[in-house]
């Protein structure tokens, strides 16, 4: 289908995920916030903290999609280079931002701010803030580049705030109707209801719950009219294979 | 550090973590797999079910790391598009594997495997296959590429049976020392210890637990005696901040 909604990419920064050691739980909340507004998140990415890694990623993610939100680096640690590597990507100079540095001061007391915190003031030049209403550091816009948090508590406030303000397109709605039959005695059928409905795209996620191997037929799409319709054909499918359609959260 | 490591990257395939719908747990299971065998995860990508993206995702990064694992779109549905995106990108037809045609006969038996189970027998021209003792299905393996299941069951039984039999590097080690000092307060003399010290990655992760703001300093290499040093270093550094330096799982 021809879709007129903005698209975004995430761009996860830390060795930390690479690593293993810790989960990601941004990605997840980022995406549905994205997708409850009407902007496609079409690419995610995790690099290290390496700038040259950075860099290429922001060029790329940032020429191709109509937002970019990157999570991470953003602390006044010698590992948390994303400002520096972000105005590079974009060939400007890093500036003390006089507003950053002003919540700051106000944020921790001016006989508190210690050269770490200020540090915190950095961004490109000619970027505008983004609120934390979390913590003093303020995230950070350039051009179509989000700079966020990478602590999920501040990330969240941060993204929260944001998306709201963005344009958004059609929403692309979901329904997900669960049953227990096998993925391959529904792949021919399932087929051809999505071969019959190009505006609607059918996901079928197999699952082990409680002992019971299922499988969830998601559909996705701008109409719900037309979702109905999905549903109502991969329902009637199930049941002719003698199954149990039961209608999930999705 | 020159580091003779094995490097690899993940790619995760499905629009079903772009959506939001499903939180990924397949990277950092990977990761930490990797981590554990030497091998440095160097970058992971999420990509949608779309062939294109995929192929050129595969081709970008098999060039540049030795290992690439997918996850995701192998099973028998529409949707399903890995292993043609996959061939497509080594220019490579997609044939019926003979063995796996045969697990999957004996796996489900013959009068029970359909044309969608069957489906799951293709694989590029020349693949290995990758043992699967979970479900029928087998994972694949074509070039530097390891095409493993999107469930995290089937995939973690995959990578846990791949990842002992490739060659690792020096295991690069972590040790983890948490207090209740603010990150900006330890910037200065942490980034000393960092700067000299380049054989070690330190890295600083603030966190929120129980009520209370602290940090973890996170130091990572591959001899443990340099580790040694430097968490002493960074216990003296907390001590001498009038923190309580605590040793904690890395």
């Amino acid at each position: 289908m021809t879709d007129p909604a903005p698209t975004a990419a995430v761009l996860i920064i830390g060795n930390e995920i690479l690593s293993g050691r810790t989960q990601d739980l941004n990605l997840n909340h980022i995406a549905t916030k994205l997708t409850q507004r009407g902007i496609r998140l079409a690419e995610a990415r995790v690099v290290p903290d390496i700038e040259d890694e950075i860099v290429a990623a922001v060029r790329a993610l940032s020429a191709r999609y109509t937002y970019v939100f990157t999570t991470g680096g953003i602390g006044p640690t010698h590992d948390d280079i994303t400002v520096d590597a972000i105005a590079k990507a974009f060939g400007r100079p890093v500036i003390v931002h006089p507003e950053a540095e002003r919540r700051l001061i106000a944020h921790y007391g001016a006989d508190k701010v210690t050269p770490g915190r200020l540090r915190m003031a950095r961004t490109p030049e000619g970027a505008e803030l983004v609120d934390n209403l979390v913590s003093g550091a303020p995230g950070i816009r350039i051009e179509n580049v989000f700079i966020l948090a990478g602590v999920p508590a501040i990330m969240r406030a941060m993204i929260d705030h944001i998306v709201p303000t963005l344009p958004g397109g059609p929403v692309v709605l979901s329904r997900s109707v669960a049953c227990l039959i096998g993925e391959s005695v529904l792949a021919e059928p399932l087929g051809a209801i999505q071969a019959a409905h190009p505006d609607v795209d059918i996901g079928s996620y197999p699952w082990f719950r409680s002992g019971k191997f299922g499988v969830s037929l998601v559909a996705r799409g701008i109409d719900p009219a037309v979702l109905d319709t999905v549903v109502g054909e991969i329902s009637a499918m199930i049941r002719s294979l003698g199954g149990d359609p039961v209608e999930e959260d999705s």
